[in-house]
């Protein structure tokens, strides 16, 4: 399991196409289809819905979020 | 759906022209029509509108934003 | 309306010499007459003054501006 | 002990594949095994869990995790 | 009047040997004679002095400034 | 005394090995042994303790302490 | 008086040697004898002290400060 992760941002690679889990620094966390990324962690959401203490609040469908509003990125996990 | 989108600004580039919601750091958000961004994610929104809780309350008409005091940019869902 | 506008700066440059308003991170605004800019957003306003509540409360004159703490900058609508 | 240290990252390097508890900016904690980094000091972590008090109170799997937002990387010490 | 401003730093440059008044960051105000500046907008006043609600409270001399805790700076106006 | 410190990381050169005291932008403060450090004050801490109001609290033993959350390093007065 | 600073280090270079005091972004104030700067503004300080409401409070001898922690720098009053 997780092999084949030499460098951070081979994860996200490998996540393109599957939903992930954003955690904001503002506190919130963004669930959706990761489509696109860029070196500065910028990333594009297919299906983005915000999520606050486990309930989907928001729906903001196709969302790009910048990079440096975000702690972690977790593909792996995206229901608690 | 969300086809041809390889990095994260072909996002905004496919949104030129369109209505767009972007959500500030500062908890408000901004709707209004995309006329230009840069690599910056500094953007241009010709009518530009305030958003408080759903409501517009403010109308700033051609608006320069800069790109670091941005959260996200939600093209596809400007009315909640 | 709003044509010829490919990049964000350019919004600016088509405001040179005229009044805009000026969104700081602080919460303040301060209206005044577009002299000059660069490429990070720095503005130079003449005759710039703060802004509270729609009301004016201080003059500050010709006003060096620096580019990091400004949310947002608007040409077109300096009178609410 | 503590040796063949010569530059920051090269402790890092060596915590290749072992557990590490990341503090965060946030003042949570986050362990797990570290399986990549980067000179951002962006991390992958493996059977990331967040920490509280001690307690480990969300179990994220896979994640990576911004540099930015990171205040320590202890690798010698992941339970207290 | 304010003739000759292509770029803002020309308003610093024609405001060296003038008092100015520099607004901060963290709320204060500081007056005094501009010596020197950079393009980080580090600057250096002599004759320095804290303002808080329009009182001087506090003078530092000669005093360097570190261009990022400055909002703006106003060589016209720097009694209230 | 303090002689040949021509540049300020020539200070931290001469600390390698030797106890020191990191002052962290959280207001805590960290003491170990200074093994490494780079040009961004990253810098890996041997036996690395967290103090609070002078008391050693928490043992992280070797420790990655990224160079922007540090306010200030000591190599002389680990104990006050 | 203040002859001779052409740019803003040009301050700091000739403080060298002597007594300065030192504003730093979390309010507190630290007086020391100027051994070395560099262009981020990183200083090391000889004989450092901590002041608060002019009571200088911790005595931290030999100190690198981290230059985006600073605010203002003073050679010329360190006595109030």
């Amino acid at each position: 399991m997780a092999s084949g992760i030499e460098r951070p941002l081979d994860l996200l690679n490998s996540a393109k196409g599957k939903e992930i889990l954003v955690q904001l620094k503002t506190g919130k966390q963004v669930v959706g289809t990761l489509l696109a990324f860029d070196i500065h962690i910028n990333v594009v959401l297919d299906n983005a819905k915000e999520v606050e203490n486990g309930e989907q609040t928001k729906n903001y469908g196709l969302t790009f979020l910048r990079g440096d509003t975000i702690i972690f990125i977790s593909p792996s996990n995206v229901k608690e």
